[in-house]
């Protein structure tokens, strides 16, 4: 089955972009998923094709008007109410790799990209609409952010990575960074690849990275380390674990 | 002057990509920013032009070798070693909005982008890097995570967003998420635009907009809510003027 991205955006042309390059483009070609952009303005209903106005007690820049975001919205919606419907915008909720794996194991997505001000947040109010937000900094508009989730979902799709990667050692998949990475030439420089990931020792080898992963999530980020620790305490079996859920 | 972007990666046709198009891209045409590629397999040293190899310790896919990424890194460097060196990698430290400001009011940034498992990390320990990171999931390398940062940072050079919005109101320049927005029509599937916004009351519409982010904020993200109110602690004259170092 192909996995549907429907994007409402007022860039059309910026999709697929850099996901018709590499892995996406080669599994875009191959029909794994689908990406179909929705120009917004085509939703307008006066005859200057307007999406946005100025912002209700002033301000900078221009707000996207409600109504015609709502029949974007609601055609999108109507032809595939299956999929989950998300906005881009710096007020959602982070993104985060579960929400990625949810997806990427759903029908697909449809994406309402932000751009100027904001969004007319009546829309939100009247909508089911997940608002979504890939990080703590400001983008010219919801475009990019709606490239980077699909980038996230689409190499989770089946075949996609091939079997060289299960991607189930990465950063995040286990609450934790990923171990650091070595590879030949064993010598570069003066430095060595670290003597036990030339030892052959399997068992010590994982136990290695898992330190070395306990190591680095905690010096370099420590919020993540105490969600893995307040994990932990909740369940007993551990984070790992506790993140097979229907969601997972 | 021109903002200089250099962005080392296997993938140089992503780029400038989608930041070709809209705002960024009439600011690419108009020369206040460059973005040039380089191709990393231009520094390989064999007859094959291999940049990766098998990871040390075993492992699924292929880490990217320290010797060839060097080679790159460096002849970036000699090329404009005035200009910030940063690495995508989820290993990295999250992306923010001052990181931001700090980059673009600089003279550009040079991007080492990441593929497959990851990069060599003896790399890290014998070059300047920054490593960073834009969120809490995993992409398929490392340019669409430059591309997210390029396009945070080419709206706030001189003369790309234009007077109409300084963007001192948005998500994060405060601390806290922005206020919602409203725009024409003021009644919409039986909503009304917020009473306050249509006073004209200038005061009131400033308080009912900082309570609104308060409460949004509160509500949606706990975590920036409380870096907020320690901030606050810290300096009885708020985080916001605790921003305007010389990194804001």
């Amino acid at each position: 089955m192909t996995w549907a991205a429907t994007i409402l955006t007022l860039y059309p042309e910026m999709f697929p972009g850099p996901l018709g390059a590499s892995m996406a483009g080669r599994a875009l070609a191959d029909g794994r998923w689908s990406c179909e952009p929705v120009q917004i303005r085509d939703h307008a209903t006066d005859r200057h094709k307007s999406v946005d106005d100025t912002p209700a007690g002033g301000g900078a820049g221009m707000v996207m008007r409600a109504d015609v975001l709502a029949r974007a919205v609601d055609a999108a919606v109507d032809r595939r109410p299956d999929v989950p419907l998300l906005a881009m915008t710096p007020r959602g909720r982070p993104l985060t790799q579960d929400r990625v794996r949810a997806l990427a194991a759903g029908p697909g997505v449809t994406i309402l990209c932000g751009r100027f001000e904001g969004i007319d947040e009546r829309l939100f109010e009247a909508r089911a609409i997940e608002p979504v937000s890939i990080g703590d900094y400001i983008l010219s508009g919801g475009e990019m952010a709606a490239l980077t989730l699909l980038d996230a979902c689409v190499r989770l799709l089946p075949g996609v990575m091939g079997a060289a990667s299960s991607g189930d050692d990465e950063s995040f998949e286990t609450g934790l960074l990923e171990y650091p990475h070595y590879t030949r030439p064993v010598e570069w420089e003066g430095r060595m690849i670290p003597q036990v990931l030339r030892s052959g020792d399997h068992a010590k080898i994982d136990a290695w990275r898992k330190t070395q992963a306990e190591i680095d999530t905690r010096s370099r980020r420590p919020d993540l380390w105490e969600r893995h620790e307040d994990a932990r305490v909740q369940s007993p079996s551990g984070a790992r674990q506790r993140r097979k859920g229907p969601m997972g």
